[in-house]
């Protein structure tokens, strides 16, 4: 049976400080690390001129993701690629991550060893160097990350910060995720070869790192959050946040495209789209003023601009008629039965 | 049933920010708090002059505690206590602190208020502010902790650090929450009234903060460490990290009491205090030139002598006649059953 030290060993090996390996090529990380795993707590020096962007995220089996069809790597590579979103929608840039791990004894060989591997993978391309963590042992598989990141001191992006007249705008393309989860429902975990590629956003989403940190240092943004509940919902908590409403133009959302074959199940792209989560796609809001330098797309991703912020504290969906009707919340609560 | 939105925000009431209660009155915390609950993810202002210290811990129903016999409110308080005790072995003073909790649906009413009710309790004592956290719904009561603390720059007191020669102390007594971990099993989680007194360290123990930031701050202590684990586990922890040894006098040893009535169960005081873990005691090392300014006791708690740190890296306890025989690490490790 492994022990307490050895597992420590196992993950402490996995994640060697600190290189990130972007496009562009690799830059060292952690150089702020005084003390890391091994010790009570992990020791960080502070950086001058920023502000510490903090998150914490659960990872759950049987919740966020099964054994049984979800290999290892892939679950590894999500847990710590939705946290990390969460400062993607601040305008931070990463630095540390803590793993909190409860696993039952039958996973702490291969399956650990997967997501491990597929954990290290995000942490690079990411530029996150694991600082901390802690292990148990439970009969069920339970992560919990704690992802640090930086911004320039006083520029993170709040949900707050949305006015009336503000555009509306969207990374990517939305409904991907909540498809591939359907897929992934509808064959029984198999995970069929041939829906591939619709099943990446899901098993392997990708934090929107780069566009949310350039802006935040552009300081275009007015109001940002990470697309985790799906649309409907995300949105709502914007405009709580900012005491606003908003109107979303349907024609204007760049929805999931369906592939023919599965037409006939019946899945609405616009539902999907609208109140799909785990995107991790970034919605924000663009002062008009600056509306015009707004690229339409950041690093090979497309900027959409799917309506516009009111007064009227109601949300809207506009159809190509002008036709508006309530947009209720219907993303993912996790206290609610879907 | 109860929302997301709801439940967040009856935490967010259990904590408001931010007043630390003293025995020498209140003074105000969470200055640095740029952004809470609410948002994708806190933003902490940096302090010039420190180091962050930052520690995450689990707290799992059934392996740290049981819904039956164990009040909310105890559990509360000892999930927020036990994460915060490895600040104090570093010598960091507590600032923030994350809660991220799954909660079976039965939970989330009065069980779940205790709970938030015995943290918040914890909180103010400890001078933590809440920050955030996220919430999920599980089969199972799991809660993760990640505590952050401060400490001037450079002063943290590593399990590294320890020498030949130096002393071996700890504060206040060892096999108490052992102790009233027996009875509660034996009386089935019953909690008998008039053991009251010796189930207290096991339901509501009370991190070292103030003697290990003193500690740290004075210079003291060349290593140091939580006894979590129990004795002999924790100073193997220290010997490795410092690549030492130690001999332990046992009759040195400030072992619990256990009472008369209890004697027949065969338990063994010394064996409590050796093996037993859950006391969050600090267990440090002093150079011997500084030990005669160590004083006996520190806000009421006693400083006791247990041993020496040596070259010879092997760990020893030696009994009243000078008779040593190794120690072996008999204290808890989550991936070995008892």
């Amino acid at each position: 049976m492994v022990s307490e030290e050895q597992l420590i060993e196992r993950v402490r090996r996995r994640f060697p400080p600190g290189l990130r390996e972007t496009s562009s090529g690799s830059r060292r990380t952690g150089a702020g690390l005084r003390v890391g795993i091994g010790d009570d707590a992990a020791v960080l020096a502070q950086t001058p001129g920023s502000d510490w962007v903090i998150t914490t995220d659960a990872f759950l089996e049987n919740v966020h993701f099964l054994q049984k069809g979800y290999p290892p790597n892939d679950v590894g590579y999500k847990a710590l690629a939705r946290a990390t979103s969460d400062l993607a929608a601040m305008g931070a840039r990463p630095r540390y991550f803590f793993l909190t791990m409860a696993l039952p004894e039958g996973t702490t060989g291969a399956w650990l060893d997967g997501l491990l591997s597929g954990m290290a993978q995000a942490a690079r391309r990411f530029g996150l160097v694991l600082a901390g963590g802690d292990t148990s042992r439970y009969p069920t598989i339970v992560a919990s990350l704690t992802v640090i990141g930086e911004v320039a001191r006083g520029r993170a992006v709040l949900r707050s910060g949305a006015k009336p007249g503000d555009l509306l705008c969207v990374t990517g393309r939305l409904g991907e995720a909540a498809l591939g989860l359907r897929i992934m429902q509808q064959r029984k975990h198999r995970r069929p070869l041939q829906w591939r590629h619709h099943l990446k956003k899901h098993l392997h989403p990708e934090p929107r790192l780069a566009i949310g940190s350039w802006l935040a240092e552009q300081g275009f943004a007015s109001s940002m959050i990470d697309t985790s509940d799906g649309l409907s919902t995300d949105l709502r908590h914007i405009c709580q946040a900012s005491g606003v409403g908003a109107i979303v133009q349907a024609a204007s959302l760049p929805v999931v495209r369906i592939p023919a074959e599965l037409r006939p199940q019946d899945w609405n792209a616009l539902n999907l789209a609208l109140h799909g989560g785990e995107d991790y796609e970034l919605l924000f809001t663009v002062p008009k003023k600056v509306a015009g330098r707004l690229p339409r797309d950041i690093g090979g991703v497309p900027i959409t601009v799917i309506g516009e912020i009111t007064k009227a504290k109601s949300i809207l969906v506009a159809d190509k008629g002008g036709r508006t009707k309530p947009l209720r919340a219907g993303g993912w609560d996790p206290f609610h039965q879907r």
